[in-house]
């Protein structure tokens, strides 16, 4: 039977025309480092956007579909691209400033970027890849830098506030089917070429309704909203478009993301809500320590992007009355996957098992973990799994590219159409998600999951064990089996007797690695993470010295 | 350009798997006067929609897009059919237990119910009915009450409880597009004959995340509501589906609505939230007066379906520590239109204009409003004008039984689409409606409006006058006139021109009235709200003394 109400799609431009007009009065202010800084109010922001995009139109010929690249930190002309592209019919295409110059040009030409508008600030990192963009034609600059690094490199360049000036602050918005893809974001893989994520209309609108619930963000129009996490990382997680869904004002960082000026503007902007990973936090804990301020405007600080330690979540509870709430995403879930709030009735000395698990997840994010041989496994709170999440803000393809369809690579996509996470973990009965392992780092052995993580954490807790990495060897029986490579303390004398019979006492008996070698280090990324990959390389090289138990 | 998520359906399935399973230790107390309340866990619920759904379909033959009546108090049961009735892919229609007998009939002939699951003390209303209700097949009884008010009434009885048990607690419950019906309820229009509105899965979805949203209900898996406001009224303001959504428990008032068990609940149970009509609430206050009882637990109530006076909003505050927040909307709403928060920054003190307003609409309901003349009116605060709405969540048409299409009265809907709420007011440049009169009582004067509401309230100020209406009149040159029908204090003694000086001073000088006349009593309708029907028709069969000032 039919429903009788109207069918009004959920798009960008619905947050853009709430926003600016219902929230009129609003403020977005950008640091600028030095003097005042830039104030707008939403509704300025309303109608600039609106300038924005009759400039892309009409002056730059910006067609319904066509990406359209930021290379922007996080400040008002970024939102005014975030709100006004999207809502003309084209692609916002957030930029990540912090990839590698290979990989930013990969980017910039799968996606065919026509038009870059970018920060002034970041023309020494735009201009030298120019010459390999063959898309791009036109360069629209904002905010202070050295425009010389422009000349001759072929594409034309503009000025971002002439370029809006005195242009209508209305503009006659075309309907959009809400499937329509609104962003583009890339992922910064680190196997393999990147693969873009394109947001729809519907998924943007929905994931900022969830940001906006009470169960997550809980923002309001008596917020005001610090995003340090990026603009160009999977939406800034959602909370700008959210934010001006809510009519809550938002205080941009701009590219003064240290600590000192950081404190500063929650100082004397006074946001309630701010988002960042967390070293950003622990950077300002030290500045806070170092230089009292007042901080205690913030209510909220939501932490995502990578483990919090629970010491931080502590620290800035105790010593400033501010609660930190822990998430999970990723760029192919908008990103919200999961938050970490207690259940009801849970005292506060109590609640901290659940709050710094990855959490739960809401209404819209369905999640199965699933077994090495594909069974369901249940959620009992200590059998493992892969994540799969299936939803309406959860990516089901990758973008195929300019000319190309949507594609769903195996090792992503399951065949009823699932997000395979490539995170491996748990889930209680009452939903709490705690990830462990990296899908590629678990070992999987006679069609069970065995937790490298684990086996890391125990061993390094024995007295002799300075460092240890366990990875995934071909076994003809189980398929796969554990290697343990140890690294010991100085004076310390190998016994992988005793080591295993150490771990016997805390982990199953067939998790136990019957292969063992003796390294001289870890070996490690860039990033600091241990370096299976090369781990694995070295055994299946012969270049490991590797003792088999019984 | 086409987005790569995921396009999974919005429906109340996914409320219905997300609350059992990722909150199923969340609540559903039932209060039964007597005794202990009935309490479930979200995970029973679930299981027991799941069998309720069995014997719909297996046991009684229900069809996709059948209606399927209840007519219950707020309980449990009603609940596991809120539920499971929609997810089934059939349509819960809830009834009006406090309709008039004929106007039940004929909306029960209208939806053409089969099954009427029923409340057995709502018998003795049910069962004289019977005989003219040709649809219905089978009557669910649950709950307490006199079996025999059914015999022979031609229809299978059946118990809800025998009828569920031992059935399976998983249902494969079907594949549903988001735009399919998932609830039917009717207006109880005052006008014309009732009017059925047919929620969408998505409306009912997208309406409960805007419920939770921290600008709205702000429900959370750490909230526990209390619906008093019954769940055949706008499927009690969305909150049964919100809360079962945000994870939040439920207590159900079931028949027990009177002050005394009210603050019983409330003090067992311990509820956070609490919605409900003003009558309500103002008993409860006078309750508490009378018998002090612990109330802390309330963090907010939620107040709609009428005007609340500032005076009940402050005593809840200062006498108990409760804000009372105020909302509006209607059957064809969802019920949410509007909600009273303050803006940011406004302290306390300054914000009750903004707190006994109609509020703010959130991003999903657009709004415009109309003059007589057809043209938009701006949002200044002053200038009144009919309001108009727009959104996924509102009514774009009616329902039209068995075998018509949906139907869209001129009256009730603009020709692009947009539903006439009936109701003039006014919007401030920031968003806040004030709604003053019903379109209906507004006087149409040369292309404007004139509020009779405001007329009347200044009349009443005058010490003379104990009373006052003013309806339109028709005139030949202005369309509509005022006419002011006062109602004087014993002893005064009656001075059009005097008033209309009086008037002169607080309003327009094109508003003020012409006619006037002199009547001993304003007539009053059954709910006590002025007559202005009767008055005009007294008008126009002459009956009134009318006279005419220059």
């Amino acid at each position: 039977m039919l429903s009788t109400m109207q069918d009004v799609p959920l798009t960008v431009t619905r947050i853009l025309m709430h926003g600016s007009v219902v929230h009129g009065t609003a403020q977005v202010t950008t640091w600028t480092g030095e003097g005042a800084p830039r104030r707008r109010t939403f509704r300025e922001v309303g109608g600039r956007s609106a300038a924005l995009a009759h400039a892309l139109r009409e002056e730059l010929g910006v067609e319904r579909g066509e990406r359209v690249g930021t290379l922007l930190w996080n400040n008002g002309e970024h939102l005014e691209c975030y709100l006004a592209v999207p809502s003309m019919g084209a692609v916002l295409h957030t930029l990540n400033l912090r990839l590698p110059a290979e990989q930013l040009s990969w980017i910039v030409n799968h996606a065919a970027d026509r038009v870059i508008i970018v920060n002034g600030s970041l023309l020494p990192l735009l201009a030298p890849l120019l010459p390999g963009l063959g898309s791009v034609e036109h360069i629209v600059v904002t905010g202070p830098g050295d425009r010389s690094l422009l000349d001759g490199c072929g594409a034309r360049v503009h000025e971002y506030e002439a370029l809006i000036q005195g242009r209508p602050a209305h503009y006659d918005w075309p309907e959009l089917d809400e499937r329509e893809a609104a962003v583009l974001c890339y992922t910064s893989g680190t196997t393999g070429d990147p693969k873009g994520v394109a947001y729809s209309h519907r998924s943007i609108y929905l994931h900022s309704m969830q940001v906006n619930s009470a169960e997550s963000f809980a923002i309001s129009g008596r917020d005001t909203l610090l995003p340090v996490v990026p603009m160009f990382h999977a939406n800034a997680w959602g909370t700008p478009h959210a934010a001006f869904m809510a009519g809550a004002s938002i205080v941009m960082p701009d590219r003064f993301l240290q600590p000192e000026p950081l404190a500063e503007m929650i100082e004397s902007v006074r946001p309630t809500i701010a988002a960042a990973v967390p070293t950003i936090w622990q950077g300002l804990l030290a500045e806070l320590e170092a230089k009292p301020r007042d901080v205690a405007c913030l209510r909220n600080v939501y932490i995502g992007g990578a483990a919090c330690p629970p010491a931080l979540m502590k620290e800035f509870e105790e010593r400033h009355g501010i609660r930190v709430v822990h998430a999970w995403g990723m760029t192919e879930t908008s990103p919200l996957g999961t938050l970490a709030q207690p259940p009801a009735g849970v005292p506060d000395e109590d609640a901290w098992p659940y709050r710094v698990s990855q959490g739960r997840f809401p209404a819209s994010v369905q999640a199965r973990l699933t077994a090495p041989d594909g069974g369901r496994v249940p959620w009992d709170g200590t059998t493992a799994g892969e994540l799969e999440v299936r939803g309406p803000w959860i990516a089901g393809a990758y973008y195929g590219g300019a000319a190309g369809e949507p594609f769903r690579p195996d090792d992503k996509f399951t065949e009823d159409g699932w997000l395979k996470t490539g995170d491996v973990g748990t889930i209680t009965p009452d939903g709490y998600l705690t990830l462990t392992d990296r899908a590629k780092d678990v070992i999987k052995s006679g069609g069970e999951w065995i937790s490298s993580v684990e086996l890391e954490n125990q061993l390094m807790g024995h007295p002799e064990v300075a460092e240890a990495a366990v990875v995934a060897v071909p076994d003809d029986k189980w398929g796969e089996r554990p290697l343990a490579a140890v690294v010991l303390k100085e004076g310390a004398t190998v016994d992988y007797e005793a080591l295993r019979a150490f771990l016997a006492e805390r982990i199953a008996r067939w998790q136990l690695p019957e292969r063992w070698t003796l390294i001289p280090a870890v070996p490690k990324t860039s990033v600091g993470k241990f370096d299976k990959k090369l781990l694995r390389k070295q055994y299946a090289d012969g270049e490991l010295d590797v003792t088999e138990l019984d």
